[in-house]
């Protein structure tokens, strides 16, 4: 339920069209819905202008299908992420239609085109092919959720003539996601060619003392150039989520 | 580009042999200027639109007082972080004038007064009282970097009607910076209450298990509220220089 | 004590040569009984007024089950925790009968409905869909202990909103038992709203830098909430012990 | 400001003592009194009835006293911990009076004598010399708070018999607050001896892999002595508060 | 090859039954053996007098059985320890015969009955049920390396009067090995019990921060009992190894 | 460039329209070459004169198949490291071909024989059977890096005799890569043993705190021979790829 | 049994109304002393034959003197570890007499020559100059506890020939302590040279990932020589008194 | 005593100028030194062509001068590093002479000029201010040790034209160490740009998560530049051998 179904509703019990007792069952709905297994935030779509996102990892077919039920019924458009193919496949039975996404991982319900209603154009670099999968989720979050996304791909530090070779994209864009494994350095890079937000997202991809992304993750942190922030490893949604807010200013 | 080549261009420019329009085109395409001990990055202030920033922590003061002087001629603002007092005075006896700020451990010179080049507001909220040096630090640097700043102090998690009380001023700031040691939860509660991006600042304040800083950090990393963006633990400069960028969009 | 010596005591009981009272006196100082390959410890289901529970977890279906065995002719009841629903149907094919609670993981013997010997409520509270498991184990251990009590979940603190929906249940208990994963944020703000003992269980949701619950449990040792206690992650267990022997007094 | 003075303006109110307005400017400072560097949370004395305890550590004897002259100012006992003596002097010159306890380094204002609301004894048991700075500020504390104390020293697990020659004072308390370091193993044993809610508090003493008290802590948490809860390393403090609520039930 | 080999063959030597050459040869295969993929240390049996052992983990039944058949044919006995029964299976169908112990993981080729060696017994103590692979490890190896061995299980440190049914074992054994997962308290409470060495053998058992053994292992390096030395997790061979080095004294 | 203007240029070649001379010069100045899924760097083999390797850990048989035929159309040499022998036959499937050593997991495309370009010999020494895959990719790729390769396999320090009988090799090499698990002792002692470089590659072979490597990592990079270098634990492709540069210096 | 009783008791068998023999009996079943902050286990001396050693580190120079003013009463050699010069002095002062030895830190009251208990040679080897306190504490621990000591220092295994310059001393001992920090490589490379055990002592000499001895102590505990066992970090006294107890097998 | 001397020795025995007895006492103070507290290692000189080096760090002044003295005795310059000013003085004051470098914290004996040995020039590269003790730490050994060394300084990534204007130093190099704390980003950029051995040296410089330079150490060991090895954090030193040693080659 969206802001404008709001206040559509508001108006039509000021001009008589729904009673304030219809009205106030229509609200009451509002803050969240309770089902068996969960307690759906739909009010976070009111505060925050972004529909809820089920997050797929650790939750059963079941569960996520139950969420995914509510919220549709709600007339909310829906977002799992973090979902093998198969338990979409599980979910798809019980919830039919939805598009999966098998490189982001990712399964939606809504309207197959989004309005765009970020400013201007955030950028989605990335340094191996092993970090496809994060900066898939990133890239189809960002997509989902009114954005313009370009992508960069495969553009490492130890190659860095790569990089440059992007550098107009880069310089284009309004917020930038930077992704990368091993040793995270590509953000602080990236960060000092640009004068824009860079959301860094370290990846688990790596062996040895990556230690499963802390490595890149810690990497970013130290970064020597200061318009770098991050989020936790392989938080691909959460780097598309805080991208929109701010594409959104 | 050495000192000597700047002041041979500013002699031409004075004797009328470079006009002011060529020595402009000159200067801006300065990369950096070379001082015994540093390479100064003034073409940062191009490439950004942010002075460059004296990191305190490690240098001697002489070090510091060496490129802040190169910046000083450079007729560049000059802001020194994590300067202790003693340090500053030291600092201040080579490059006279400047302010410094206790609490924030800064040290600046250039005019007392910022020109506002910020579009919004951003708060800066802080925990607990031992967590005020840091977020001191982020809404001094936020404020001498143009931004009009709000402060909201002593609002833990464990009290948090006293977070509540402060919720116009949350909801109207354009980016949020959240400090807080411990257990590092008051990002979370505070992204939940705004629909704005949120800049947390894990600091190094606690005892045993807080691991200098490391459970705060990792509490905002895994933080359940999805507009959190994260710096490093103690990291206020960094925090405001990202709002800044964020908040000039 | 051997079970032949049992045997013997409880033959002679029948046979009439040793009084009831005698037996009990006997029995009652029983230490533990060794079986195959554990010393069972009955002794402390008089020590704590607790009946021996089984941890399955690294125990193969046959340990428990000769365990679950002696326990069952020993006359007590029998709880195993951490017990896989396959694992479950093995010691049932043993010991028959029994019932599994398949989201708890527990699999108990005995009467279906329990003495109420706690004097007030336990309040069982959970953040994520995905914290059920452990919840649920807590929820299910105290009132196999002689609990009242009233479950809260899916009430995280990025959508706090939902949390004070539930500030009566809360307040009405007599002790807390608060399970989160990912930043464990929420005993804090539940011990903030409480003047109970809160009991705070982490869990090991969540994805990098979560670390399997430290994240959590480093979170919620350095609570601002004094009222909080902590126990191991997915301990869920512990915390319904605990909690039970603080309900008791 | 406790309930009972609540009640007592209430009633004023009611039988016309006190005017509405002049009620309303009183309880108006209730939730929090604003001094200038913290927001005091007078309303937990109400919340939880235990009054606001000021954590000296990383806070200058000039914003303890702050704290300390605006609680003493609202009528409030006011109990400082983790204070050195030198700090303490400080605190005492701004605010006149006071007992500063060196081994608990505790400073703390108010009536000498407290009135015994706890309905047990608190038994406060630690294993070596070096912990008991840890276990003295839990015994203070919890005397301060209302309860009678009652301390068992120097009972290391490795000379067991010194432990067992305290089993009555054990078997008697109603709380239990075991003090450790090194292995931390003490409450394991004490938590087998007893039926009653054991929190057990880690130290930093220790060298080599203790780890400043993570091993200590960590064995705690791993405890096969289900009734045994646990609180941050050193936290002496938060033991005695917990048990405070407990020992109130 | 054995010392008594070795002094047989000089004597044939000196007596002239062995040609100089033919003594040369067999000698020259005395330091080691090297098979396709390993160099096998038969000297190891002269400087230390226990055989050489296979190390199991990580190497597959094809290389296991290399150096079991070089060890076999040079009229070595032989124990590979860390072995699944399945690749025990495929060991002894390219090395026929052996005794295969499931618990200890164990498999052995040589005579059934060893010579009693050791000075006295080895008494080998572990806390719970799920300790017992390590310490039958322990228990097998000391054996077989010719020790009187005495099994105490299942004896934690939560119910004490477990153990001390067992004192006269433990005061009767000349080296002990305390097996312990966990909090790993065992090893202090027997170590002060007792006045002979203690082995220390931390488990990989347990969940949470038991952290795969490191709790438990440093746990019991910062022992308060000083007669503890410990060995690596899970490394019931090594405790075996050094205690029968003592027991040889 | 694209693979549209390299067939172009090839054609125009092979028409004569471009000198073979001219080619050259347009051909090395090729960064990279774009795949459907990665940025493939053929420029990497021009700037340091060895070719691009593809790294298959995490890495789909179709990724690499992808990224291999793109180099063997550009007529480079291919090869794949960290690659199971499953996913190599389905990498052949695509790219028929190629040689796959099932102990180094490497998959090669190219002629047989190499031409040495190394001026001295690389040894690679390994302490134990374990360690043998790490020590073999180390070994394949210095060999097909055009090096002359020695290996000394199974010399622990426990059994130091065994290193002594190889210490011809080991002084005759020009470079030495070192591979060891465990507590990476072997470095030490081989370091003190040659005055030649030596890399030290740590391998995850171990248990308990061996900790995946990491103390073998940690043991080496703290070895007290000083001509130690370390690359990541299994890394033995760096190990090689460093050595064959300085084998050709 | 306080001082009390044991100066009545004395005060009997002075005057005659207890017997010599019936004091020693009562005596030997001292189990504790009481003072005013620690309880001293005279019984220790009589369990393990060794006397108790008091630990200085974290305990006041008070807090020493009275617990060796009580074990200087109660006729008892005293020893006390970990004591720097200065506060030696502080204790000398209340405690007349004693001997310091400032390289091993340690302070010993009783008879200048002790009586030779151990059966054989307690070698201290060491690997660094840096390692020297610790091994001094190791060594005069065990020449205090009666075991002849010989010592072997600065044979690190980066020049291993100097190690084994010292073989036959190796070779010659009953029990060996080997102290090493950085790596920790030096058990294992004794250990393999020995039939006889190892006690490893761990030094936090180092620097960067020496991480203040844990890389050297998780070297030791992954050691490949099977006769090596560890204590903590810096305890040569522990590891002296393992090997007291071992020499006197 | 380098080489020359022994062939000039040897030679002299062969032409009677030297008798056999003189000779071999002189030959026998080759392998070590045995002053009162380290055994000296004269003969690492012969062996890798490399003078003995004194690691001052933990060493006392007094240690530090009995062995230098040793050293200047047997006519070998002497290298002192990680020597703080004070103790360089002490020294001084006992072994007369020499020249110490503040920056470099380095103390050395021997001619002031150097033979050049080395066959190229090592680069010394470092990416803050903060670096410089560990780069001038490796430049003045790696001068010491007879190389021409050129350095490029405060080159960062996050300003990455600053690196590139060095690019010919770079490429000129034979060895090149480069030094960076924070994200350790620095040697994967120059080690793509060069194909030459880089050996990079972590620094401790930074704070919150560099973790006192593991951080820059996991980054360089995860670097995506196959050209790197890595020494220990702060290690300049060994960068600066192992250099030598490859630039020998």
């Amino acid at each position: 339920m969206n802001q404008d179904r709001i206040r559509k509703l508001l108006s039509e019990v000021k001009q008589g069209g729904v009673s304030v007792e219809a009205a106030i069952k229509e609200l009451s709905r509002l803050p969240f819905i309770d089902t068996e297994s969960a307690r759906v935030d739909t009010h976070r779509a009111l505060r925050q202008g972004i529909p809820e996102v089920i997050f797929g990892l650790g939750k059963t077919p079941a569960q996520i299908a139950e969420v995914a039920a509510a919220l549709t019924e709600a007339g909310q458009p829906v977002l799992v992420t973090r979902l093998e193919s198969g338990d979409a496949k599980e979910v798809q039975k019980v919830v039919q239609g939805g598009v999966y996404d098998a490189t982001a991982r990712i399964l939606f319900y809504g309207s197959d085109s989004v309005d765009i209603v970020g400013k201007g154009t955030i950028a989605v670099v990335s340094a191996g092919t092993a970090d496809s999968p994060v900066a898939a989720e990133a890239a189809v979050v960002a997509q989902r959720f009114g954005n313009r996304v370009e992508r960069v791909q495969d553009v490492g530090v130890a190659g860095i003539h790569r990089l440059f070779a992007a550098e107009e994209i880069l310089r284009a864009a309004r917020v930038l996601i930077v992704v990368a494994g091993m040793e995270g350095a590509l953000p602080s890079v990236v960060g000092g060619m640009v004068d824009k937000p860079v959301i860094a997202v370290p990846t688990s991809i790596g062996y040895g003392v990556s230690l499963g992304g802390l490595t890149a993750l810690f990497g970013m942190l130290t970064s020597c150039a200061s318009n770098v922030t991050v989020v936790n490893i392989d938080n691909g949604f959460g780097a598309a989520y805080a991208a929109t807010l701010i594409n959104r200013l």
